[in-house]
């Protein structure tokens, strides 16, 4: 994995950090996932460690969670 | 300004965050800040919206909340 992986679910506060992400470290870097559309990747994002969304998962596996936007828990309904 | 800042207080958490920061976008785009050392600038941050450390102030001024470490209220002690 080189890539970072961005996982939101559409809320402002994703949509904002969503863009600093790619201002700083480039849209090639990273890979955007919708958890709110794209669920069967839920799945994928809790085993990775996200806690609440937007997060962004290192190429060295680390989450970064970013500015609390909504749990995981809220994502699932 | 064309750098980020990360603002940190020297936490773990804080650490942690740092190293995937300068991973992700460069330690030559980004000014280390150890509010925790370096006491006066604890208002700027709290100027610029930092709530909580790490924090990553963007270059068109956002703030980017890390993964929780400590509250601005709390390395003010």
């Amino acid at each position: 994995m080189t890539k970072s992986i961005f996982y939101h679910a559409g809320c402002p506060v994703c949509i904002s950090a969503e863009h600093d992400i790619i201002n700083l470290i480039g849209a090639d870097n990273v890979e955007l996932v919708h958890i709110g559309e794209d669920r069967k990747r839920i799945a994928e994002a809790e085993l990775a460690g996200v806690k609440s969304v937007p997060a962004l998962l290192t190429p060295n596996k680390n989450v970064l969670h970013l500015n609390f936007g909504a749990s995981i828990a809220d994502v699932k309904g």
